[in-house]
């Protein structure tokens, strides 16, 4: 059987193909063949050959057409939310208030051990059409909100059935987000069953990769780099949620175990940056997080830059430090917070994303790479980024078929 | 003729109608008449007079039902758009490189002039209807891009077409809000003719209010004065862009006129706090050119509350300072960057803009108000405050019937 071979045609192409530039192509057409891009340039110069055993046949209209997006860094399996919490602090409450009423990580945590398997995948399958409906095409999902291997394991779970969207998911593991409550005052221990977890999970086919959260409330340096030193035994790739808060020299210690991405990375020092250039480890930069925390240190995207860093952005979508759901908003913040230019933050959702996930394979408009593509209401990509809270997306075309949203 | 009478049931009303508190009222019911809203409360307190005669029954189970949204403050009406503007800063461009390449409100001026009314009113109804996607049901709209009688008539006659979509649409005159460049070094005679034009426009039905941008790089205090004067003659009411970028003493100036309202604001002094109070003038503030212009003087939102000055919210939509289209992120923005709580974030979009509007008729769902509401799919209002770039709205009635996005 031969796969179906598809003509999209009439579009205006965003490659994205050199390390460089948009790589405009007016005009342009794409050819897909089942899942893959088989050609892509101007119509004019599209070769006979490829109109052989056509079978269908698409006019884009003059829209524009980018790849498809990609949030590399989500936290988007949990039960609960915490809008509560939100309103308390506004309204003037202290921490401690806060604690009392059931805030913070371990309100999450208590809701996700409470939710079953139907309730989980509900709520995650509603914030992943969110995403979708701005584009998105392949998604990250942690766990960390579970803390224990049946909690973790059903999270993970959950991740991997949203590919049921049409979309593609990467499961990472992240137990080392939280010490649960269970384990007060032995992290260590807790260190211990993490890793003991990680080689059942990873049979259960329920692991693409390992990150940790490296910081003075969470866990130490020491501890992350025993989560990698598993992760690495079973041949997992890790991932870092790295110098959030402070520099605890962790995108160095991640870039010794050739890191797919280090995240967050605020306090990130000059050292760091080199480890991670030397390493080829993408920075994953979270504006969300960045805006919904009011950080006002930030990321060092200059020297990211200098140091030829791929820099990467995401949603990083959680109930408790960014319950955003939008990754045209990402572009947006990326370029007025962080100063990056549209381009770099288109990018950021699609190439550089691709590279934090390991996924070499989509991010760009060229012939053999997956045929996962968006379909814009937009003269040009800039005005991707330039525009906040406005969705001009058309159609998404996900394996060389158009979704239905 | 009777009008149409309708039972909404099953929802969580969200009333707004104390001046505290958010009015909830779970298991409740609405008794709408033709556009009005005639009963409000619990179904079980439901009179079985208001049964009489129902010519239709909808139940909104179990849905979350606010006021409709209103957005009071925004330049909808304009010819281009500024994303290459934008790039060009982000590449690192000085002014002058971006004046050179036609950057700036005069670009948007030429852009405007040069579009006829179809391709503008194209526009602008693609704007309000992504506003709409978000619960919108009240527009206000300024000229301002026009800066001619007849380009300034051309665009508030777009904005008053933008009621086709269903919308109650307020039209605001500002052509004091840049200087032609026919006019340039000749400010006061530009302000004459600001004035001259006005009863002109009025006659042709086109102004609700009159505006001004009172700003070192605009305005000043004195050629506001007279835009007001002659707005006073004329009967209309009048609004202020007012301490933006510093302090003029436009607030001050404007309560003596007893406006409607004062916008943006971050530059307010505690005398044009007071003025503002003594003269029943709300306060409008505007979070999206906040961020985008990554201002960092905060609007003194606690003297504000303090003095009892009505805070609202608008999108300030408009192509060179705030290209945003979201109500709901709005929202968010006032309790992030403001610290606003939620509660008063929905009132500044309900309640309190419909005041900036001079609209009494608006803005809390109480019996003898216009039948105008939101259906939410969210358990709380404040989720609507609490998620960002994400939309729960499941469906808006206008004039007391649903209406087909
Ligand atoms: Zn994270
Ligand atoms: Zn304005």
């Amino acid at each position: 059987m031969t796969a179906v071979r598809t003509l999209w045609r009439g579009g205006h192409l965003v490659t994205l193909a050199s390390p460089q530039g948009w790589g405009l192509v007016p005009e342009g057409a794409l050819v897909t063949e089942g899942d893959a891009i088989r050609w892509v340039g101007p119509l004019s110069e599209l070769p006979p050959s490829m109109r052989d055993g056509l079978s269908a046949e698409h006019d884009l209209a003059g829209a524009l057409v980018t790849p498809g997006l990609i949030d590399p860094h989500t936290h988007l399996v949990y039960g609960g939310e915490r809008s509560a919490e939100f309103e308390l602090r506004l309204q003037g409450a202290t921490y401690e208030e806060i604690a009392r009423a059931g805030g913070g990580i371990r309100s999450t945590v208590a809701a996700t051990r409470a939710a079953d398997e139907i309730s989980l995948r509900h709520s995650a399958l509603a914030r992943a059409r969110a995403l979708m409906n701005e584009g998105l095409t392949t998604l990250e999902v942690k766990s960390g909100y579970g803390l224990s291997l049946e909690d973790e394991a059903r999270c993970l779970r959950v991740a991997r059935s949203l590919s049921d969207l049409g979309l593609t998911v990467r499961t990472t593991y992240l137990a080392a987000h939280a010490l649960p409550p269970e384990f007060d005052g032995r992290t260590d221990d807790y260190v211990d069953a993490v890793c003991a977890w990680m080689p059942q999970l990873q049979q259960q086919g329920l692991i693409d990769a390992v990150d940790a959260f490296c910081e003075r409330i969470a866990f130490s340096p020491a501890q992350t780099r025993r989560v990698f030193e598993t992760a690495r035994r079973l041949g997992l790739p890790v991932k870092l949620h790295a110098e959030q808060l402070s520099d605890q020299g962790g995108a160095a210690l991640a870039s010794e175990f050739q890191a797919l991405s280090c995240d967050h990375l605020e306090y990130l020092s000059d050292s760091g940056i080199q480890a991670m250039a030397d390493a080829g480890t993408v920075a994953v930069l979270l504006p969300g997080a960045f805006y919904f925390l009011r950080e006002t240190k930030l990321p060092p995207v200059a020297a990211l830059r200098a140091a030829g860093v791929p820099i990467a952005l995401a949603t990083d979508h959680n109930p408790g430090s960014s319950p955003g759901l939008s990754l045209l908003l990402m572009m947006n913040m990326a370029c007025t917070f962080f100063r990056m230019t549209p381009e770099e933050a288109l990018r950021g959702l699609t190439v550089n994303a691709a590279r934090a996930l390991g996924l070499p394979d989509r991010g760009q408009l060229v012939a053999g790479q997956r045929a996962d593509f968006c379909v814009w209401d937009a003269g040009h990509p800039r005005e991707l980024a330039y525009y906040f809270g406005r969705n001009p997306r058309r159609a998404t075309v996900l394996q060389g078929r158009q979704h239905e949203a």
